[in-house]
């Protein structure tokens, strides 16, 4: 089962890279691009485990591991 | 318009970052995740364009400055 998982940092919170990104979107002349946003995209297969058994699994990585929950919110979804 | 825009490394390019991140999954005692890959997520709004228009525009910028065409495959889709 593959799962596509994606952190994006909360939008209450300040975003350096999306910010450098957008300026250098605007040095290019396209000025009608804002709010740029950067996070990250965690993609892998989990095996051997239900739907459910993996969602409880994944919920518990992104505590440990995955994420940064202050600073990241976090979806997933299940593909396959 | 909303554009969520996904920057995933090429299968058959290594992926340093994923490698790490599944070796530090397996040490956390889950064996049952592979190949986990990590990636880029980019978020924006556009203005004053059709999607063609957009398209367009976003093409040039993953040849510009979004992506690594070399290292990175893209996809992207329109949200609202």
């Amino acid at each position: 089962m593959k799962v596509c998982l994606l952190a994006k940092i909360k939008t209450e919170i300040l975003d350096p890279q999306g910010k450098a990104l957008e300026a250098s979107i605007h040095r290019l002349g396209v000025e009608t691009i804002r709010n740029v946003r950067v996070g990250k995209v965690i993609e892998f297969e989990i095996e051997g485990m239900t739907k459910e058994q993996a969602s409880t699994k994944i919920n518990e990585l992104c505590e440990q591991i995955l994420i940064n929950p202050l600073l990241e919110d976090v979806s997933y979804e299940f593909k396959d």
